[in-house]
């Protein structure tokens, strides 16, 4: 199906960002064909249907480039606890019990609330990456999926890898996924190759993932400088901060999404800039988990890192709200710096929109002919969003999921009128409920 | 109309909370009058209604208690600018030309905002609180108002007052809307004296507004240390911080409310425990404006202090959204102290919720017998809000406005199902639109 989509006002397709009134064609095929002044298009063909957006704001779908889907499962669990407490007694054991079936209702559960905020893709780093895929097929979401690889052994005083044994197991579980999925379900999946973390991960493992994403041709997504206990690890054992160790090891690759970015010196800022990976930056999980400071988020973008968003997941946030995130991002920093110009609100909304898709190297974000047809309707008749100042400002600081009517991806509707069209929301969320409860 | 709302979940009377199932009967007369296992009461009188509230959940609603209704038409006006130039270049110009038509037409925006996201009482600090005062009368709200006074010369070198002159004035206005609305709209309105600040209002300013709050048992309403600035120029006039300086003025009486106290040293938190003040911490506010640091909250709440919570005005946060208020104040808090234990859920609820009713001296705040029927239904069957874990953090860390279906303050609904009752909403956004369009 084709739509017209006319009488909206649409986000520019430039920073600074403003939202001019436009008429947008989409193809059958799923691509923006025509973004044109209101009344210029007709529905050209006899298969498209007109969508009269009138008083609605047409975004780009918004991009997280951090999560974990099926923690959605643990939302709420150990809230207050601090992060090495939080994960040894909270996450772990119960991770440990999340078969296939649990991640796949987690992320059913997770891609409910993403289709609701205005989320049409996310980049995932997690375990039983296939029954996340089948959801993602079915949700008609797009993603970015990778299955998340660790060697470090769990016992002994000091910190010990497995490569030879477990690392090569990870590894040839990530290619396999990786392989089989990505281009699958019309192309709205692709993978990644998905090392932990500079502490959890062996050199050797760290080295072939970087060889891997190559060979492949695929997404390299990776935990960077999250807290001081993954800086002071990382410093120990091999006297390189993270994002030096890493870029040692190959690891910064163009096509690297390194998350969190944190505990980040100046001169891995530069570096980081010259090898062009993109920062999946997460505001609230760091906030919450009680990271402590604040990414270097006016270092990054002076130096052109491209800066995208991401939620993490819902077990550490505990939401997976795009809004919250630029809004709390954005103001997080300007207190930091003691500067409310240290950051701007077209900043953030580019995070969240074009500099997400240039990170996981998909033609979205944008609303421009030949791009993907991944958009989000916005009520603009909310008192909330009155009145209507026509910039990026307008959006992250006011606006919020409850504003969020329509979500379509691929040129298809996910939602109409909050009403989800792929999922079967109320059997999910009952599903979800009793499988939480059975992890408990 | 009693009623007798029966299937929700109700937030406990004390922290730690939780969301045991009970039936709740509300008198014809707006009263909490019974709170029972479900199933034991009946609606007992022939003009009482049962209300089915399976699913949701049951909250005292929000009290929020610092704010500026009317500057919601300022919302987006100088985003991130510094706050000196933002108020110099884009608050005062415009609030000079905001005359009691649109201070009414601003309050009626920020109304319907703050009825959509469960805030059913609010503190406001403004002008032509007349006009203001009559929209919380026909939208059902209830309120605590106070003119704000301000006797500092806006021209010259040094900081100047004018005292004799426009201080009086201040002070005369202050009184006449004090005495005139307190207890009015069925006792929904109370009213304050509302000095400014320690470096916007003289010493004799303060003493007076100090002995005029007491002779007329209303709230002291003012803002603390919420800027450098402010602590700058109180100590450089009179030697004195600035919860000192107002100690030796007579202000910190028990029905105090001292919005942000952002710069408070440790002796100051103890005297504002002993003299048993309430602080309105302001979060997103102060992050947005960059005041820099975080509020000593662990301090207040180990002194024993009453901490409430507020959004400050809509022109600096820019919503009026309490959840985001809660969620945003105590992940700031961990993360400042490296400690995600530094504050807990528990603390935010009852900031929102019964320090704010405490702060403004209603009884309301809590679901109990005896106390304001000022309610608010969550929809709990919500992708953001599954699993329900039955605690505090369930609510601070995961709703949001969008999860808010009905408000009820004074035993009448003002929202049911997400319909405004009582405000012309659509005429609203419309009106205000323009009439923002025209202080541009």
């Amino acid at each position: 199906m084709a739509y017209l989509i006319t009488g909206a006002k649409v986000l520019s397709s430039e920073s600074p960002y403003s939202f001019p009134a436009r008429d947008v064609f989409i193809s059958d095929e799923g691509i923006i064909e025509k973004v044109a002044l209101p009344g210029k298009l007709s529905a050209s063909s006899t298969h498209s249907d007109v969508v009269d957006a009138k008083n609605k704001i047409l975004l780009p779908g918004l991009i997280n480039t951090h999560t974990h889907a099926p923690m959605s499962l643990l939302r709420g669990v150990g809230d207050d606890l601090h992060l090495p407490q939080w994960l040894r007694t909270c996450m772990w054991p119960r991770e440990a019990r999340m078969d296939a079936k649990t991640m796949a209702i987690g992320t059913q559960l997770a891609a409910c609330e993403m289709i609701r905020v205005g989320t049409t893709t996310f980049n995932e780093h997690y375990f039983h990456m296939d029954a996340i895929a089948r959801v993602v097929d079915e949700s008609g979401m797009r993603a970015c999926l990778g299955y998340s690889m660790i060697d470090r052994k769990k016992s002994g005083d000091g910190i010990e890898f497995d490569f030879d044994g477990k690392g090569k197991d990870e590894l040839a579980i990530g290619e396999k996924f990786a392989k089989e999925w990505n281009g699958k379900a019309d192309g709205r999946i692709t993978t990644s190759i998905s090392p932990h973390a500079t502490n959890t991960c062996s050199k050797e493992l760290l080295v072939e993932s970087a060889r891997l994403a190559k060979r492949l041709d695929v997404i390299l997504h990776i935990h960077l400088a999250e807290t001081r206990t993954e800086l002071a690890e990382t410093l120990g054992l091999y006297k390189k901060r993270p994002a030096e160790f890493l870029d040692s090891c190959g690891c910064l690759l163009p096509s690297t999404v390194a998350a969190h970015g944190v505990y980040v010196s100046k001169s891995e800022v530069k570096l980081l800039a010259s090898r062009k990976s993109s920062i999946a930056h997460c505001p609230v999980s760091n906030l919450k988990l009680a990271s402590g400071g604040a990414a270097p988020i006016p270092e990054y973008l002076a130096a052109g890192v491209n800066v995208s968003l991401g939620t993490d997941g819902a077990a550490s946030n505990n939401s997976l709200d795009m809004f919250e995130s630029m809004k709390v991002g954005a103001i997080e920093q300007k207190n930091f710096r003691f500067d409310a110009a240290a950051v701007k609100a077209d900043d953030y909304l580019k995070m969240a929109t074009e500099a997400g898709a240039k990170a996981l190297g998909i033609k979205a974000g944008v609303i421009k002919p030949g791009h993907l047809a991944d958009l989000v309707l916005i009520d603009a008749k909310s008192p909330n969003l009155v009145p209507f100042t026509d910039n990026a400002g307008w959006l992250v600081y006011s606006a919020g999921p409850q504003n969020v009517t329509d979500t379509m991806v691929n040129g298809k509707w996910l939602m109409r009128e909050r009403k989800l069209l792929t999922l079967d929301e109320e059997k999910i969320l009952s599903t979800a409920q009793k499988t939480a409860d059975g992890l408990k």
